[in-house]
């Protein structure tokens, strides 16, 4: 008999006839002798209906009222699921945030939680109580109702199971698992049975938008044992593990992409010092997000600093850099918005050399021209031409063998 | 300046624009210098949709589950009056019942209230905040939520201007006062400027739907001022008051009448100790409310016992009658459910004989014929033909002058 916290997001919860699905797994886990804590979203739709009303009433709506309010979505769904359980006979409780004291700090619409007294929690489950808690949610010191922002329920499960010791934190998403790159880019895509903390972070951070970044990061913190499973799909997901435990890692794990990045440079920068600040610091302060940033020194006492920004943010960006480069005395501003990044993930990196040059060797043969490279410890990111995603995903798929299950 | 506590009731918050509008009365409250706290109901329609929902999901909801789902609705209505208040630049924040401490018992969708700590609201009104609370709601000693049941939300504005010691109950409806009569019936029929709890309550009862007669209770208790007005039109409304004030106090208030009504008579049966109880026993057993109860003793030992029902129980009843006139060997049952009940309400009557004869005397002026009477302190009550509802209450409005205002 364990403790699980299982989490169901806005699609799974998205009708009556879905919640009605998820309480028949909620009790078939029960059944098995379980004692279940199930963490819901608000029924998808409801929040943007909710939000919809809020700038009807103004254009910028006081944030504590905005909690007041789009908290209500998840207080609907928790009901609802809590009757669906009493109703076929498996005894349930519905909590708000604040009913089990899921403390937050005030910074309403993105709150952190602080602390999770689960006394309350732990009553009910031991009276045999399945506890239903609304995600997303908390109280601050002063009681006022907070929001953790968008996809937060993922993150209240993840803290109810670390307050709660429990043995798995199971998040029910419209996907079976996690893979080792999108299936719509490579059918051959395989699930993971296992992936790394580590690398679910950079899976997420790099857009397989299965789970929420905070989440991850917190089920890591406090060592949750984390599984991805399918709301619609019988099977047993994708468990998040450590890397500690005594298991032979793949060496790459997945492969993933972001198809909304777009590439700036500054060519023939005098190389002072400063350069790099005098370059992003304008960037920074237009609150455009930066992701991967090369400075190459030239042979004449000039640098090339190129960078990534998100698609959206190309035309403003460009225009701060052109800017940037008269006052700089630079030779040119040269930019791209047709490209992607392509990433290698695996912890196996760090004991496995080689493993750019195979990278490099696979998109080569393929004819593939690489625009930028960046690595960390367990990732080699490249940005090339968008037109190669596919192309560039599928090689890399093959060269590292991802189609085939990992042996024993 | 005064503490006022404002109520605004479903209709009067129904939408984005009717939200707008409330805010405004309410800055103009605050505006003249008083405190001000605002209590509301859901948007209308709001409260049938999640009722919806849960019906769709069982039959028989959880009723602890039922409270936490239909109290999100007023939820929703304070976090958007409150955010429309900030965006004009009048401070407000809002609360639930369960922030503000409306403690109740646990009878879940039918709670009442059993007390409220004031300290938070008075908090924040000495912060020179406008109090925006949802009506309809508390939270029991286990910090479970309950609501009060339908048209709770009179109850919360009247408990918590009670716990405030306010100088005043506003309830907002969409009608502008409390009339001597229903205009729709009478179109002589006169806003009053006052009229006492005593008859408030009567006329609550006998279907004037202003204010719901818990609530009206509840000021009388306490000694709560009260004042109805409509949340459409300017005007003064109507206040209710306590007849020990110093005001002469005209004799008849207003008239009342009830449709819903229906009639049921149990013919010759012997005269034995007991009958009322054999006879009414059965009907209360089938949760069957009775109204009026008439028992006249005949001259042959045998007694005739007549009483009234809500027209919905009417054939219920009348087979339950059937049933026990045989046992009791009485001689036959009759019924009517064309029948409706007219009331002269006024607090005069106490100190002025004669008034049931006028009454007697302007509906047979008209040839109407009375079926029941039945007297209390404060009315007089007739069961008249439904034909002659509306030539009864006409007759009735003029033989008392109630389109004249009383003299000062």
């Amino acid at each position: 008999m364990a403790l699980i916290v299982q989490k169901y997001g806005g699609t799974s919860v998205g009708s009556v006839e879905r919640i009605q699905k998820v309480a028949e797994r909620v009790q078939a886990t029960r059944g098995q002798g379980h004692d279940v804590v199930v963490v819901v979203s608000a029924m998808s739709g409801e929040t943007n209906r909710l939000i919809d009303l809020a700038h009807q009433v103004s254009p910028q709506p006081d944030p504590r009222e905005y909690d007041v309010l789009v908290s209500t979505g998840e207080q609907v769904t928790i009901a609802l699921l809590a009757m669906a359980l009493n109703a076929r006979g498996c005894r349930a409780r519905s909590f708000t945030g604040g009913q089990v004291h899921i403390r937050t700090d005030s910074a309403h619409t993105k709150a952190r939680i602080v602390e999770i007294d689960e006394a309350r929690v732990r009553r009910e489950l031991e009276a045999g109580t399945v506890v239903v808690v609304a995600g997303f949610q908390g109280v601050d010191e002063d009681g006022n109702i907070t929001t953790l922002g968008r996809g937060g329920s993922d993150t209240t499960a993840v803290a109810l199971a670390a307050a709660l010791g429990a043995d798995e934190c199971q998040i029910f998403t419209d996907v079976d698992g996690v893979y080792t790159t999108d299936p719509r880019v490579e059918p051959n895509a395989r699930r993971l049975d296992r992936i790394t903390f580590e690398e679910m972070l950079e899976m997420a951070s790099l857009g397989s938008k299965v789970l929420q970044i905070r989440a991850v990061e917190f089920a890591g913190k406090y060592s949750v044992p984390l599984r991805v499973l399918s709301s619609f799909e019988e099977g047993p997901g994708t468990l998040i593990t450590y890397e500690e435990e005594d298991m032979e890692q793949p060496v790459i794990s997945g492969i993933a992409f972001n198809r909304d990045e777009a590439q700036l440079s500054v060519r023939g920068v005098p190389d002072r010092p400063g350069v790099a600040w005098h370059i992003l610091g304008p960037v920074g302060e237009a609150n455009i997000e930066v992701d991967m940033i090369i400075q190459n020194v030239g042979a004449d006492g000039t640098t090339d600093f190129t960078f990534t920004v998100h698609r959206n943010d190309y035309e403003r960006a460009r225009a701060i850099l052109e800017d940037t480069a008269r006052r700089l005395e630079a030779r040119e501003v040269a930019g791209d918005n047709r490209i992607v990044k392509i990433s290698l993930v695996g912890v196996g990196m760090r004991s496995h050399a080689g493993i750019a040059s195979r990278m490099f060797e696979a998109l080569a043969n393929e004819g593939i021209n690489i625009r930028m490279i960046s690595t960390s410890e367990i990732k080699i990111s490249v940005v090339v031409e968008e037109k190669y995603l596919e192309l560039g995903v599928r090689a890399l798929h093959a060269a590292f063998g991802l189609d085939q299950a990992p042996a024993a």
